[in-house]
């Protein structure tokens, strides 16, 4: 049985739905099947739309440490852009229960420990997390070429028009991205691939305007639905602790005030409670004997196992204090322990090497 | 013998010149043949001018259901943009006999109804629809995403360059457009094909500059001589009720104040007086009971028969008072209503199913 | 042997240098090598620059008939622009001879007589021909929409780098005419295709940005030297009279104030002392009686000859008062008179049909 | 043994790595080897981006010479774009040492003796250079189309996404350089094609866009590293003198407030004191007969040599005061005395022609 780590709400699902798993990011690294849906899927693209600006290809190149702060950059993708291997994720951090003062806190010290990928979406707290995010970046006065910004197209409004993929909506809500964030661009603008409305040339058409436009640098395509665009895009990784699932936060029930009783997290809440989830949270039990040997949490050992990774440029984080933060960033010391010898462990625990059945025969 | 209920008028005259049928709409909904004409007509295009914005090809989606209004919702033509099942015209709703205050009114009450769609031209009555338009949107409000605005190419001016399709008439006549109806961009604009004058090479490259430079979001062409395309565009159905021909307004004689009595409408008056219009009528006569035992009008149930056929995006509502708005509106209802039976029972009235011609044998 | 009408000179000259004829306008309507000429040289062009702006390729379409004024429109070239068919120059019109107010009773004339073509370039009394367009255009008011500017890039300064046809003064040149002229964009740009430092690529490239900046409606290029390309411009038949050497002004002296004793008008001066000038000449006198007949002049006479060759889409006008101009004009009355009888009366003294080498041999 | 004249450096380095020759400017002029690889490389580029901007190619067309100042101007690269034969660098003449006056003065002059390329950089002097370029365009108000200028993208700041070729900052790194120069649009940007971390295809869609947008009207690419690009970029070569290694300034020791004992300039002191170095003086010293004999001094000699090469369009000058750009300059009178017997004294002491091996076994 292959359980991944990062993603497990997409593992889990895989197995009813095959086509959705995230074709970019090898669930722990192993999974090289969907390495090669990656390779036939790219091809057609640039095949039929010549011309049109492609979206970015996951790819991962070089990694370099800054100096100051020992983060790590890799390359976005294919891409030449440059991004820390951590960037911060909009969806929690400016959520309704972040002051606009602990949100700009959290940015300085992300950004002061050499973060430099902001993620957002017009979906985010119904708009509030781009209006935050711009408001600190214009207050901070940060270089614009110092930083890279994410947003994704899915839905700005109650009108019929402001849903999906349509060129006008590509357009209109990336128009109200940039107004609410007070940017001229942003650097990857996202999009969901799921909407069947919309022909796919029509959405590489209205991307290649935007591109063209200025109001982009780059952008990228998922094939996720609605809620997993949210989960992880492109080749950033998103939630690496599978929103507390693996911390064990949810283990007997449902404590109040956590994401699993937001409206809206339904599935989360269903996913703690079900049979494979149980099973799962047994398994990450098993991994505190070795985060208590690698002298780290198993937030900090699950975080340091996404980073290594090939094909993950950037873990996003999704935090709701400075605490979280600078213990999350501070995984990247884990990183360098990660010895082969620890890496067999953790996969003989997860049951993600192929070579695990023959251990199990045993 | 074959008749259509929408497109009365172009059916008659398709039987002497058979390729000016509306290729996108098979009228009545059985007429594959135009369909055919459609798949042959379209790749041509793609396969000239493969980086040009090509126009919209007509074919439809999934349907959904407004939650407030009740109202439907399509892909116009096989774009990923949404339209309302019906638009509101303003050929004669914007017309010389309404007032401001009036074409006001009419308009809040398809938008608060669902009716996302406005329709104009830079002809329709000299301007003076556009401008009316334009300030209503202004007043209103209503945030530019959630509502869509189409505008036509024919004629702008006295002078010999503000006709036609030359790149020239295109750009400034849409600029135009813009500028009476005070929007940056409109969302389709449609270009009639006959200007024989023009080359196609021209007019895509033309549309292809207006879509880059943000001016529309889409862009459509259509095959029919001046009076068609007002009449009909792209997927849009235009005057399902015929100019009144359908109602049987126009049986005896034409009253004052109606349409055929207008400067511009002798092919409607001559229509009205000739003898297919007079076979036809006959045929209008036998769906009285039809609509009766619907317990609606027969423009409902013209209206309703529009919205049942497949290739049909929209039904462009040309009203001149809010009663009568209402009664096309409200035949969203009967669209439910139209069985099997009942389909086929008027199938035989019109006379347009194949298997007609073995009842008309017996 | 051939002589043509309206461009005696390049007629002279091509017989030492073939490759400079007009390839696009038959001299007299006969030449049809030269019709071939312009079919072996466009297709290679649309099929290396298949997403580039292409120039426009001359071939006349349908006339039509100014209600007013009786002017006649054609398309301009094989494109969708209907441009009268007679043009204004700029060239003689506005040079350093004739008064600001002058110049504007001339436009005011031609535009009331249904000309829409204004024909200016940068180098046209440096700069000052544009200017005054301009300013005209300025003070009229008349509609953007109802009137074709076109100017031609040849040079704008002492510079190097302000010379050639390289996309850096392609660019500069234009944005200078667009400033002289106070326009947002010219109808036409002409390019002289003999710049061999310029590669034809690049050319391509920075027409296809200009159109692309909004800066030009349509490109044209030529193949002519530097004096050809005043002379006659795409399919726009330039001074029909061949500067005066028609009418027998230089047949025995040049007079003073006249065009061929300015500076820069050597040429003219040596055409008309020469041999070929003086044969040329002869045949000219000959056409004295037919003019007669027709009740016009022989000007008269050879502009309606220009009007009715079929590769003309519009014949510029060079002239200094307002006399001139109204019998130019008036030549379009000529045109109806010019009867198959008349026309072969007239091949037959210009030598130009290819039938003539028998009858000469009689 | 090959030793060329211009680019020592380059040369010396090659021979451990061959690929990192000057693939345009044949050393000398004859080495046709890598002409052979230009060829190679172009239409790769050529064939896989058929609709984007492509990179000036070096090949030099016709010569033509200023009436006034007896300047010499060519086609840059494979371009229209005339340049003078001399361009003025602005690495060191506008670095740290140099006041704002005397760099006004440099320009002043250079542009008076009709130089009309300046060459400039992001890097240089950490923005400085651009700067100072800026406030002197700015305050002699030469028109913008009587001149070039150059800059080349490198790094712009300290953060991770202000290096390398990413599309994020080929646009933001010009945007910054046209800041500085307080110019609408460079002529020629400049990019290190050995950037392994950014695909070509990205650096070709983010040139394309600048030319598109207007902000470069062409572009180049190099495949040279950090170091090599400032030395020589395009078909401009740079530092004729080897920087000063030809001279032999630095034969016995390195002088204070020489180049060679800047910081950063490592490379230059390594090379002086290497056998390599060494034995390239003992060649230079033979050159000085020659010098004295056509009665120039030994630098003019040198620039006069790279004039004189077929690849080469301009020579970059570098310069830190008046009399330098004088002698400089004066060197286009030496161009005229090598004579084909001076050439090829020339030649058997730098080693350089093919047949000197014979002349090596005598």
């Amino acid at each position: 049985m292959q359980v991944s780590f990062a993603c497990t709400e997409q593992t889990l699902r895989s197995r009813t739905s095959e086509d959705r798993l995230c074709p970019n990011r090898p669930s722990g690294g192993q999974n090289v099947g969907n390495g090669g849906q990656t390779k036939q899927r790219t091809p057609p693209l640039a095949t039929k739309y010549p011309n049109q600006a492609l979206p970015l290809i996951t790819n991962m190149l070089r990694e370099s440490t800054g100096k100051a702060t020992g983060m790590k950059y890799r390359n976005l993708g294919k891409s030449g852009l440059r991004v820390s291997c951590f960037g911060l994720g909009t969806w929690v951090t400016f959520g309704s229960q972040i002051t606009d003062e602990m949100a700009e806190n959290l940015m300085t010290i992300a950004y002061e420990h050499g973060v430099n990928l902001f993620d957002t979406a017009e979906v985010y707290a119904a708009g509030r997390a781009e209006k935050t995010l711009g408001n600190i970046l214009k207050k901070k006065e940060w270089r614009r070429s110092s930083y890279v910004v994410t947003t994704k197209i899915y839905w700005g409004g109650q009108a019929e028009t402001e849903r999906g993929l349509s060129r006008k909506h590509i357009i209109e809500g990336l128009r109200g991205s940039l107004e609410r964030l007070q940017l001229e661009y942003v650097d990857i603008v996202f999009a969901n691939r799921m909407d069947a409305n919309s022909p796919m040339e029509e959405i590489v058409r209205a991307m290649t305007f935007v591109i063209n436009q200025g109001m982009a640098m780059y952008w990228g395509t998922s094939r996720w639905s609605a809620m997993e665009i949210m989960v992880c895009v492109g080749s950033m990784t998103w939630s690496p602790l599978a929103c507390g699932l693996i911390t064990g936060k949810y283990a007997d029930s449902i404590p109040e005030k956590s994401r699993a009783s937001f409206k809206g997290y339904h599935w989360l809440k269903e996913k703690a409670g079900s049979d494979e989830g149980r099973k799962q949270h047994s398994k990450v039990k098993e991994l505190h004997p070795i985060a208590e040997r690698l002298n780290c949490t198993v937030t900090q050992l699950a975080i340091a196992w996404c980073l290594r990774s090939e094909g993950v440029s950037s873990v996003l984080l999704g935090v709701s204090n400075c605490d979280q933060l600078m213990e999350n960033l501070s995984s990247i010391q884990v990183l360098a322990q990660l010895t082969p010898q620890i890496i067999s462990e953790i996969d003989q625990i997860l049951g993600n090497k192929p070579n695990i059945k023959k251990d199990s025969r045993a």
